[in-house]
């Protein structure tokens, strides 16, 4: 907990590029070294993008402006230095947007207005369900014209927050400025536009791409005793969006992961395996991080039995996702009993973490720690994701379960 | 999550006996009649302890004055009108009190400091094993001569806030005054007691005992088509402690559990056994509601076959408490499966709620709704049990869960 709130409090956003995620990484580096002597950094190249000042929206109804909560969303582009100003098209996905066509989107701001479907009780799935408007809405719109895109936020939730994330370009359509609108006044704007469709919308960003910087993951072991090539990594991401301190995404992650090596410290429990623990640079907007890491492992022929990433909140640990090959799969199952003093209950989800994913073609098994996932998109990519939005004893039971699973991996073998 | 705004934003606290009760009685009624046509009240006579001014408390080292946070125990007298100035002698459990004796205690102010064990990771049980300071703090303390008694609240989160809670006399013993302390400043007392056992304590606390009051259960009846006779209850207490709103305890249980009725109404599911509502009054400091109704259940010979309460926050549900036969227990085990895309796994716990438990003698097959337990003593009887510290889909996913339970118990039978 003094971990997170150092992370959190003292040092903040850590976007890849930016001061903050430089110091993430050299107090990352420090901390470790007060219970470890084997650590490096990884040098990374990754994208530099800033957003600027901060960004300002309203719509205009009858000569009428109100102001609207955006932000721009990662990597997009800056829109013109006076703002832009359109008419606005909503829709709900891909599809719609395709059978209006050019005649309808051309010179507009398309507004993808599909809400994460509330009654999926695992909220990732939600997620999962909405977020492509996110990533592609822009490349999408464009091939039809569109000038501006504005994306409903990505939250169950109604409130006035926007939350950003990463969205992508495609060389061969012309690049058009997005940004994330508030929930609260993404239903505002849209029932505003079902009275009167001449809404105009206006919105200024001044977001830039700036050369690649260089950066670092932050790798630390535990010497294996009796296997030291074979390596059980439990890691998560240093670098965080820049509208809040990243308390959740992946502060969080972090120190637990780093909390793990600790505690076979602190309980002298000298493993059999290598317990690795990485911090990945830049998983929110490039994985160039992981990516890097993953090359460089398979160079070095690196041999990972597990991979295990805490990406997904420092809320209530439930279980762990899993995937790749069946009987490790089983194997780890078969140990579901020991874990259930810890309340652990959840392991038939597949699934592991973006950071950890590229090493599973090398044949490392991968797990994700699985938090309870209730509370998650609240505090997600907006400024809500801060310190207080932490419990402590929820931490802690994910650092410990995490530590339970990579013992027993580390007793048994995979 | 509107009523659960209303009962703790407009209404607030609701300490039996006071305004606040009777208000959230006669919402409680307004609210269910708008979707139900049986209800009424049943009366029942209900302590009326009154805080009084907010209290006052120091300790002084080396004529230097330290103010801390305390808050009279619910039932505790007041200390005298000028307070009351004693040394202190820490102990940790009733043992430690009795080998000091009379001859260390008499004259002096007990201080209770066991902690809650943080490392319980069912912190119903860490609860269990703390809460007898200040249940007996103050009767056992007052046995050996003591003046008064300062417990360390009941949470495992260190911080400034006291808890309150229900303590009790004998009439055997002499009372004495007794308050909680917050546990940051448990700690720091308990420190400076280690360098100088002359530190004194002042507490000053007006609290009071008033004649019993009429107060009121409030009882909704979903009729059942084909066993009309046979009562699936389902409710929580409408009463809470008078430091904040009572959001967690208990305003989720009874809006979850006037949801479950809602939800069957919405849904237009006509149940073949009569679920009932039951908002109780006065669970806190005295349990006259529960047990007044369960009296008269007995008197008409009702035939409750479950009854399940909502009292342990409303947090993400994880299960259910359950305790009576081991047949209808196994029954309900049976459907495990069909509440895992819910998300629950927790069937073993024993346990039910305070209200429900005296229908157990009648034959009821008690449960307990059982949500994560890690947050609910950072906030339990506290300052800080407020309507922010509620997640709406967590509150949500406990009132389906309870609403799924008892389709199945209603389609089913016990």
């Amino acid at each position: 907990m003094p971990w997170l709130d150092y992370l959190s409090n003292k040092i903040g956003s850590r976007l890849s590029g930016s001061e903050g995620a430089d110091k993430g990484v050299q107090w990352c580096l420090e901390e470790s070294k007060k219970f470890l002597t084997m650590l490096f950094l990884q040098e990374v190249m990754v994208p530099h993008w800033v957003r600027g000042e901060k960004e300002k929206a309203y719509y205009v109804v009858n000569g009428k402006k109100t102001e609207v909560n955006i932000c721009a969303l990662g990597g997009s582009i800056a829109t013109p230095l006076s703002g832009l100003m359109a008419n606005v098209v909503e829709v709900k996905n891909f599809d719609e947007l395709k059978s209006l066509g050019t005649e309808k989107i051309k010179g507009k701001i398309v507004f993808y207005n599909r809400p994460m479907d509330v009654t999926r009780i695992h909220c990732f799935e939600a997620y999962g369900g909405a977020v492509n408007q996110r990533g592609g809405g822009a490349l999408h719109a464009a091939k039809y014209g569109a000038v501006g895109v504005v994306v409903r936020s990505m939250t169950q939730e109604i409130d006035k927050y926007p939350h950003t994330g990463a969205m992508r370009y495609d060389d061969s359509i012309p690049r058009i400025p997005a940004c994330a609108i508030s929930t609260l006044e993404a239903n505002e704007l849209s029932a505003l536009l079902k009275k009167d469709a001449n809404v105009q919308f206006y919105f200024k960003q001044s977001c830039n791409t700036l050369p690649d910087k260089l950066s670092h993951n932050v790798i630390a072991d535990l010497k294996g005793s009796e296997f030291p090539d074979e390596i059980i990594l439990v890691g998560g991401h240093l670098d965080s969006w820049d509208l809040a301190q990243g308390a959740h995404d992946d502060g969080a992650g972090i120190v637990q992961s780093m909390e793990v090596l600790s505690l076979f410290r602190e309980l002298n429990i000298k493993p059999k395996r290598t317990i690795r623990f990485v911090g990945f640079m830049n998983e929110e907007n490039g994985v160039r991080g992981a990516n890097k890491y993953a090359e460089v492992a398979k160079e070095k022929k690196d041999k990972h039995i597990a991979a295990i990433e805490s990406d997904a909140g420092g809320f209530v640990p439930r279980g762990f996702f899993m995937e790749g090959d069946e009987t490790k799969r089983n194997k780890i199952k078969s140990w579901a009993k020991l874990f259930e003093p810890y309340n652990l209950h959840s392991w038939d989800h597949v699934g592991s973490g973006t950071d950890v994913h590229p090493l599973g073609e090398q044949g490392a098994f991968l797990l994700g720690l699985s938090p309870d996932p209730q509370r998650y998109f609240d505090v997600h990519h907006s400024a809500l994701d801060v310190f207080e939005m932490i419990n402590r004893r929820e931490l802690q039971l994910g650092a410990a379960s995490m530590a339970a699973l990579v013992y027993m991996i580390d007793k048994y073998g995979l």
